[in-house]
C-alpha cells in the first residue's frame, strides 16, 4: 500500500493522500478534543507510516480508513478531502489585496459608519477588511464618550496595553512623557517601533478638536518604500536590511529593540514599517556604516513628508480613526492650544486579533448568505 | 573639515565622528524634549554634511560645536563620545550567556524568594536574570490567594492578555476550552504558537496539587533544537525554514498563523519554538512536502519528551513557575481529578516588557552599588 492512500473522485481526478497526514487530522472525538476543537491524537503512538488495515467507501462517498496499528477507524468527507487535493489550500479569507496609496486618497479615505460596525457583521467586517487593505478607515460618528475607543476594540476583542496604558489621551500635558501629548508638529512615524512587539493597529478618536492647526497627516510607508525601492536601490537594501536600535527610556521602563526600518518577511513583501525620528536610538556603527544609514534613512524621510505621498485633512469630534501602525504612518501639524482644546483617545489592537475577528465576520457573513 | 569631526583623547586615541550622527544626537532640551526623552530636532532642518562653524573643548573636555547651518551650540560628554568610539557599544546589559540544560537540571530549577523577588530590586534582577539565561525560575512561597500570579506581572508591568483572558484556571472543566482544562496528559508543548505573537513568558502559580499525578515536565527547546541539528542536519532545515499552520478555533476566535517550528533570528540564533501537537494544523502541502515535514516533526517530537533532556517534578502549593515560552516547553502527565484537587492560576507577559524591567533593575542594582 505504501505510504499514501490514493483517493479517486467520480470525475476521474485522483490525489495520493500522505498517510500519516491522515492519521494525523483525523477529526474524531478521540483525536479532536470535542470542546477545545484541540489535537488529542498523539502523532508518536503510530509509527511514520501507519498500516491500513482497510479503506474503502462508506455513504455521500465518504474514506473510511481502518487503522493497522492501533485499530482506529478514521472518516474523511470526499469535500474535505479534495479542497486540499486540488482547491486553494487555504481557506483563510483575510488576505485582500494591498491597495497602495499616495496623496490622491485624500478626501477618499474608507468611512464607515459606527452604528453598522458595532451592531452588524456586515459592517464590522467591512470596516475590518479596508483596514486590511487600505490599511486606514474611519469609523464616523462614534458617540465622544471617555474611553469608546476601548469599546470598539472591544468588537474585535481588547485593547493591547502598552507602558502608556490601555489607552492613552492625546492632549496638551504639562509634564508629557511622550511628543504626542504636546502641541508640537509630529512628523509622519509609526508608534512603539522600539517594541518587538509594535502594536499591529491604532485608533485615534476625536473627541474635541476647536484649536488653531492640528491637522492630521498620513502616510502609506510601504508606497514610501516601493518608491524608494524604485529610485535607489542601495539605500532601499540598507534600510531593509540593517537593524537599527529604536528606543524609549523615562523613570518607569527601557523599551529598546533593534530592527531593519523597513521589514521584509520570508517572501521579500513588506511586513512592518519603523519609523520614528524621536525614537531612533544612538546608533552605535562603524563610521561608514553610520553614514550610509544616514544617508538612506534622510531619503525615506524625505518621502515620508512629500505631498506626493501624504494626505492631510482635519479630524471632526465623532471620527474614530483606525489604522495599521505596521504600514501607515500618521502624524499631525503644530497646534495652538491657547485657541481652543483638542483631545483625542487612543490606543492599540493587535494583528492577530483583527485577523481572528475578520475570519469570524467573514464565515458568519458568508453562512447568513 | 570634511564629513566628521576628529576627537583626540589624552591617551592620543582618536576618533572620528560622523558629523549627521552628531548633530543628530545632540541631547540639549531644544533637540531632546527634557520630559519625554524624545527627540523633537528634525534631521532634515540641516543637509545630510551638516557644517560647523566652529568646534572645541570646554571644562573637563566636553566637545563643544557650534553648527553653521543653524547657528545651534551642541556639547558632547567625553566618557559618553568614548563609549561610542572605543567600548562596549551596547549598554544593554540584558542579555546574560543562555545556558543550555538537558534532564541534569533535575533538583537544580533556580528558585527565588517571594519576599525577595517583590521587596527588593537586587531579587528581582537576580530571578529576570535566571529566566534569561536558563529559561525557567521558580518563584518559591508565593502566597496561594486568588490572582496572585497577577500581582507577580505587576512587579514587571503587566499581564499581557488572551482570548483565554488576563489570567486563566488550569483546572478540570465540564466543558473545556483548551486541552490544559482537562485531567489529560499534556505533551511538552510552547503556548499560543499559533499566534503571531505568541506569549514571551509564561507564569503557572500552583494553588493546590492534591490530586494522583499530575507531575510537570519541561524541556529546553533550544537544547532540543541543537540535538536536532547535530542529529539529523536535514530535519534541522525543514523544521527552521519550512512555515508550518498552527490554529486554535472555537466559536470566538480563529487564531491562525504560518511559522517555522525552529525559528531562528538573522543571525541564524535560536529565537523561537513554535510547538503544541494540539495546534499543529492541517497542513496544506504538496504530498513530498507533508513526508518530509512529518518526518522531521516527528524526530522533534521524540526528542521534546526524551528523559535525557526532559526534567519531571511536582509543584508545590505556593510554587509560581515561570518559564520562557519561546524557548521552554512544558507539560503534564495525566492527573485523577478524583483523588484531589489541582488547580493553577496562569498568565502571560511579553518580552519587551521584562527586558525592558530587567535593564531598570540592573541600572538601579548598580546605581546602588
Amino acid at each position: 500500500m505504501g505510504r499514501s492512500l490514493e483517493v479517486t473522485w467520480n470525475d476521474g481526478r485522483s490525489y495520493a493522500f500522505p498517510l500519516i497526514w491522515l492519521r494525523d487530522n483525523c477529526d474524531c472525538p478521540r483525536c479532536l478534543h470535542p470542546h477545545t476543537r484541540e489535537r488529542t491524537f498523539d502523532l508518536l503512538t503510530v509509527p511514520e507510516t501507519p498500516r491500513v488495515a482497510s479503506a474503502g467507501l462508506a455513504g455521500r462517498g465518504a474514506v473510511m480508513v481502518l487503522w493497522g496499528d492501533d485499530g482506529h477507524t478514521s472518516k474523511y468527507e470526499p469535500d474535505w478531502l479534495r479542497r486540499y487535493a486540488f482547491e486553494s489550500s487555504d481557506d483563510d479569507l483575510t488576505r485582500p489585496d494591498v491597495v497602495l496609496w499616495d496623496a490622491s486618497l485624500s478626501g477618499h479615505v474608507p468611512r464607515f459608519d459606527y452604528r453598522a460596525v458595532m451592531e452588524s457583521e456586515q459592517g464590522l467586517e467591512a470596516w475590518l477588511s479596508a483596514l486590511l487593505g487600505h490599511g486606514v478607515a474611519v469609523v464616523a460618528d462614534t458617540p465622544c464618550r471617555d474611553r469608546e475607543v476601548v469599546r470598539v476594540t472591544e468588537r474585535i476583542a481588547y485593547a493591547r496595553r502598552s507602558n502608556f496604558g490601555e489607552h492613552f489621551e492625546v492632549q496638551t500635558e504639562t509634564n508629557p512623557i511622550n511628543n504626542a501629548y504636546t502641541a508640537l508638529k509630529l512628523p509622519n512615524h509609526t508608534d512603539l517601533c522600539n517594541w518587538e512587539r509594535s502594536p499591529g493597529y491604532q485608533f485615534l478618536h476625536c473627541l474635541e478638536n476647536a484649536a488653531t492647526g492640528g491637522e492630521s497627516t498620513l502616510v502609506d510607508g510601504f508606497r514610501i518604500a516601493e518608491a524608494l525601492r524604485r529610485a535607489d536601490a542601495g539605500a532601499f537594501r540598507v534600510l531593509s536590511t540593517m537593524p537599527v536600535l529604536f528606543r524609549f527610556h523615562d523613570t518607569e521602563c527601557d523599551l529598546r529593540f533593534h530592527a531593519p526600518i523597513v521589514g521584509l518577511d520570508g517572501s521579500g513583501r513588506f511586513e512592518r514599517i519603523r519609523f520614528n525620528l524621536g525614537l531612533f536610538g544612538v546608533q552605535a556603527l562603524p563610521p561608514d556604516e553610520t553614514a550610509a544609514l544616514y544617508a538612506a534613512y534622510r531619503k525615506f524621510a524625505q518621502l515620508v513628508r512629500d505631498d506626493r505621498y501624504q494626505i492631510r485633512f482635519r479630524l471632526r469630534p465623532g471620527d474614530l480613526l483606525t489604522f495599521d501602525n505596521w504600514r501607515v504612518l500618521h502624524g499631525r501639524l503644530a497646534y495652538q492650544p491657547s485657541t481652543g482644546k483638542r483631545h483625542l483617545q487612543g490606543c492599540y489592537v493587535d494583528r492577530d486579533e483583527v485577523l481572528s475577528r475578520l475570519r469570524m465576520s467573514i464565515s458568519a457573513v458568508t453562512d447568513a448568505a
